[in-house]
């Protein structure tokens, strides 16, 4: 068997200790006696369990009354939770393998029995009902297979327990912020005209694994985003083989991960000279960003940031409709947001020391976009920078 | 406005409509007015609608009675629609901002109030209940939304559309086929004692992207997945800065994708001589594919496929508990598989020409395993590989 040191863990174990407790403090003060985790993100965040199982379905069950978490899944991943946690053997669990995929049973049918076998029949189950990956038949099963619970959405308990970082987490953040700044300097080192796109995105693949010092890095939980001219005008689309232009705009939405921990990072980049339209947008986006960030203190609710952006973008002629930010950390795909705290009207969510988030202030008009982003913690003196590239239209001659 | 020419087309417009037709004649074979497809690979599929917005609310709606399918999704995204489909302007419908992780509303109830407007409130609908991104929460609002209609499981109805492959996407399984070839060759010579795993994976990411000659790569729908020693007994462990060691096993599982069209593919190293039980096994795995590829033929049901490898593997001495491969074609994170036939027993789906498997040929004992796999189409003539890397125990000096 593997010698469970020879696994670099990300945390001691008195981390662990402190979230599960965190959790079932939470989970108990929302009348639920047991959780049920599936989101990836939960799962390793509570227990130390990695790997990309995620597709198919696994869970970490947090009893209120249990010392440590149950993890259920795979028999083939089984193992590595026996080597990226501590859980005692009797709390890892397999299912049989012909319920994968399978078109009438499913895997959580064994859960129910898992649950109902440790007297868990009757009790009151908050489930992550809309993660990711907790398909809507995985709970039909869990629902049909446990008649005497009361199963309610937990509304995302577990995502607001990781809301404010530990020191030990902190440390991570700032060492991805360390890689990231690598990976967009690699990114705007590469753009020149005619360079296929894909070979930029081969080089930041590159820079992100490779990390920083010692530093390796981990995948990022969205794939690296580049989006060229008129393409400026929509977030998500991936690159192709097509030359970088003469002219023109380049917006890069790129992250390093380290341990899972996220920095996601947007540039603006302009071939050539840019027009005074787009040099306008950039400087009014950089502007109201450093005024949100100063902004962002314990004690600010999240829409008083939001506005402190707003106001600023409005009074240079521009607004953007979308949020302005969302809460970040350890993350898995598809997404690196913690989908908790949003920067936006209506959220009142008190920022706290050491909460961080993605400040994305990319402003999307009809033909184009700009986008001049930072990770950011909250600190006593305001947001601070966890990367540490040029905050500015990056002008490529 | 972006000149849609100029985003390079995965297909012909002729191949959409192919498809779409294929599936509204499954869809009304089945007894369903609509269908509501949320997994990205069947929104690609059905439309050419590209882009990592999965992890926020989005489908495709495909009515039977009507010649274009309906694009839903984030305000953001819906230029993507503009710029990677064909469809028309007033079947790209987007939903208001406020409802992105909004803790009562969701972007389902706009979609509700979409198909009401379109008349199909009382229609017989299939949704994708096990799809990955389609979460219990989504169903919950769809179902509240739409109480006049009749919602049901559409077991994968897309997915098995996507089965047989045409041979304009067979040739991207074959592009990515090249790509994968290079992929692997690369870690290979990569591979040394003392090399960092990240610098080893590094070296993978930009051989994934970069691609062969003109082709580029997409990213894959699972990252590049390394075991070193005893870590192979588990196959989703990833990559730490550890040191490839002075000798033992390393498995590595790769990918490429072409246009997300995947080949996976798995092999097996060993640094420095390998004990003759690791020879033995992986010499079992080797003869045995070899058996099984033989047999894949039009007509043979997959359970007769992997008894033919279960019956050689256990003359050698050895079994394999979990399936032996699975179906494989376009596809996005989190899996590259597609969730339909699966080689194993039970399974008595008849292999058609043009069907894409990944023989997963990975045995896994408690403290090693081994896995040299093959992506292969079904021909006439057997499995017809589609990568071409050495089928042997990697013995590297």
């Amino acid at each position: 068997m593997l010698d469970a040191m020879t696994y670099p863990r990300a945390f001691e174990s008195a981390e662990y200790d402190r979230r599960v407790g965190l959790v079932k403090e939470r989970a108990a003060n929302a009348g639920f006696d047991l959780l049920l985790c599936q989101d990836p993100a939960s799962m390793g965040w509570l227990t130390g369990f990695d790997g990309w199982s995620f597709y198919t379905p696994q869970a970490v069950l947090v009893h209120v009354d249990e010392p440590a978490p149950v993890w259920f899944g795979r028999a083939q991943d089984a193992r590595s939770a026996e080597i990226t946690t501590d859980l005692p053997a009797e709390n890892i669990v397999a299912f049989s393998e012909p319920l994968v995929h399978h078109p009438e049973m499913h895997p959580f049918d064994e859960l129910c029995e898992l649950i109902d076998a440790r007297g868990w029949g009757s009790a009151a189950i908050g489930v992550e009902l809309d993660a990711h990956y907790y398909t809507a038949r995985a709970h039909r099963h869990l629902v049909a297979g446990l008649p005497h619970a009361r199963i309610e959405d937990n509304r995302e308990l577990v995502n607001w327990a990781r809301l404010v970082k530990s020191d030990v987490e902190l440390a991570y953040m700032r060492e991805a912020g360390e890689i990231v700044t690598l990976v967009m300097n690699t990114a705007i080192a590469r753009l020149e005209p005619g360079v296929p796109q894909s070979e930029v995105i081969a080089d930041v693949y590159h820079a992100q694994i490779t990390g920083s010092g010692e530093k390796f890095g981990d995948y990022t939980s969205l794939c690296p985003l580049i989006q060229v001219g008129e393409g400026t005008s929509t977030p998500h689309l991936t690159w192709t083989s097509e030359p970088i232009p003469d002219s023109g705009l380049v917006v890069m939405e790129l992250a390093a991960a380290r341990r899972h921990y996220h920095t996601p990072l947007t540039r603006t980049m302009h071939l050539g000279a840019p027009s005074a339209e787009v040099a306008r947008l950039a400087e009014a986006i950089v502007v109201s960003g450093d005024a949100a960030l100063e902004a962002a203190r314990p004690g600010a609710t999240c829409e008083e940031v939001e506005a402190v952006w707003q106001r600023s973008l409005n009074r240079h002629g521009y607004e953007k409709a979308s949020r302005v930010g969302y809460s970040i950390g350890l993350n898995y795909p598809p997404d690196w947001g913690e989908r908790t705290a949003s920067l936006r009207p209506g959220d009142l969510t008190e920022l706290e020391a050491g909460m961080c988030f993605h400040f994305q202030s990319g402003v999307w008009l009809d033909d184009f976009g700009a986008a001049v982003s930072e990770p950011f913690v909250v600190t006593e003196a305001g947001g601070e920078r966890l990367s540490d590239v040029a905050r500015e239209l990056i002008v490529i001659d």
